[in-house]
């Protein structure tokens, strides 16, 4: 162990592990602090105390905050402008493409996107985050150095070069299931917002939401159509008082400090400006409403390889989203 | 012409006529009176004032009421029971059977189901309102003698048995752009609540439930896909204070007058109970996202004529909606 001030944090971790409700059995004993400092230095984690400058400031000020985090990346002042997205795991295409969009958007105008790392819609933010050339914060459920769901290890590379993952457990602690209403907390704790994308009835993301309400944070949430199960609970919070978001704007329209960062940020027109030529007319003739290739053709007079070619450019680039059958949908507005 | 009472009413419409800003300048003139008379007479239309007992009551309590009406049909005391559904003439699969659904629901619950016979959602909402076996009155922008739309010619007689047309409008008017807005606020003036299904960013629906908010009543809004240009009304809307709608229920919940009555129908239970046996089983792997009729047979384990004919059925129950290239949507939650 170190000396002086760094000692004294990492008592901090011990106390609130042996004390804490959260406290793994293995970590009551002689060298386990060692062994924590041994695997955070592995992944080249650091340790943050709520007194420590690089703890979010947003997250320090509510009550009872996590006594400690562990950090692997990096947080920058500028991620105090943080917006939480976050919704179900079981997510439909819908709530990907929508998901994926509202983070680009918002990481275009400067906005630091935090989420759970979750399959389906957490996932989505990240990744729309990353597109959006902007910043995110994974916030986990397990210690950063156990990656769970493991299809995402490639994505965390990619969430250290543009923010960080963010755990209030210990290193090598499993993603178990009552960890997620903890690190729900912190996700809205950070945040001074949560958009819920897509939400059954009973999910993590109204819990995270109802953090967010009880912290005096904006909640919103995206709505859909009224068949789908995953829209009920979004659905629920509007009726209960969130804010509806059809777009970023719906978001930021209510965070003033995002609001004014965003005038000054040219990225934020980029991410809306719809696309032209060929591929605005292509465009113009899809809708939310599935649209077989060969009506589109037949509609567009365009050739049919010159079809096929632009409706992939648009789909690479979030405009349309192909179903199965050779149908086509678009997944944002113009 | 007749006398006493009757040539008193003749004559209020004669006066507002001539006086209004509607007046058709064919009316200013000896005989037009005549002429309508018999009009009326030929399709079988009764003349209404506002003294008349026959005249909706929730009408006759808004700021100047429509001085007349012709009714085509029958309004019976129950009718004041009514709920308006209104919603975009270019409305997408979903906002029909949304707008189908939801009629039927409310109908089956003893709510008049008040719309303006125009194409799109309008139309729905008379056919779901039948569909359930209910009540439901068309509030025409043109003379109750004049069918427009063409193809809704033969809808007329099916609502003539369950319900109403009504004109604010002289026989004979036709379906001009300027009559809508005033016929939109008789629609709202006549129901309890006014519930919008899909409307764009500037439509006609929208006033319709602007006036329902002037007037007091409840305004109700059915969400729907963000991408969806005709739900961009519906959600601003809700942004405004309107009522997030998922089903019936919801509408309901606000209008004390027909919940008390919807506990006393054994209908109501009716239009939401789910299918069950092999029907039920299919529906299970039915959701929002479109899904291809080989794939649902392969999951289903059914064989593929029986799968054919419970799609069949639960198509012609409201429970599914076929979309090109064979594949299946669920347009209600089970």
């Amino acid at each position: 162990m170190g000396a002086g001030d760094d000692e004294f944090r990492w008592i901090r971790v011990a106390a609130a592990l042996v004390q804490g409700t959260e406290a793994p059995a293995s970590l009551d004993r002689p060298g386990a602090i060692a062994e924590q400092r041994t695997r955070a230095k592995s992944v080249g984690a650091r340790l943050l105390v709520a007194e420590d400058d690089g703890y979010p400031s947003q997250l320090r000020s509510i009550p009872a905050p996590p006594p400690f985090l562990f950090l692997r990346g990096e947080l920058r002042g500028e991620d105090a402008l943080a917006v939480a997205l976050v919704g179900s795991r079981q997510a439909t295409a819908y709530g990907i493409g929508t998901a994926e969009r509202l983070a680009e958007d918002l990481a275009a105008c400067g906005v630091t996107v935090v989420s759970g790392f979750a399959r389906g819609i957490d996932t989505a933010a990240h990744r729309g985050a990353l597109r959006g050339g902007g910043r995110t914060v994974a916030v986990l459920g397990s210690g950063v150095d156990v990656i769970y769901p493991p299809e995402n290890r490639r994505l965390v590379d990619q969430v250290l070069k543009a923010g960080a993952l963010l755990s209030q457990f210990p290193m090598g602690t499993p993603p178990l299931q009552h960890h997620f209403p903890l690190r729900n907390r912190t996700i809205a704790g950070m945040s001074l917002g949560t958009v819920v994308v897509e939400a059954a009835e009973q999910s993590g993301a109204l819990i995270t939401a109802g953090h967010a309400g009880e912290l005096g944070r904006e909640v919103f949430a995206v709505p859909g159509n009224i068949n789908s199960a995953t829209s009920r609970g979004a659905h629920r919070l509007i009726q209960d008082g969130a804010k509806l978001v059809q777009g970023w704007d719906d978001v930021i329209a209510e965070l003033p400090e995002v609001w004014r960062r965003c005038l000054k940020e040219p990225g934020a027109t980029r991410a809306a400006s719809p696309p032209g030529g060929d591929e605005g007319r292509l465009l113009a003739f899809l809708s939310t409403e599935p649209m077989h290739i060969e009506r589109l053709i037949e509609q567009s007079n365009l050739p049919s390889g010159r079809a096929a070619a632009l409706l992939l450019t648009l789909e690479l680039r979030g405009w349309v989203r192909q179903l199965p059958g050779q149908m086509y949908v678009q997944t944002r507005p113009m």
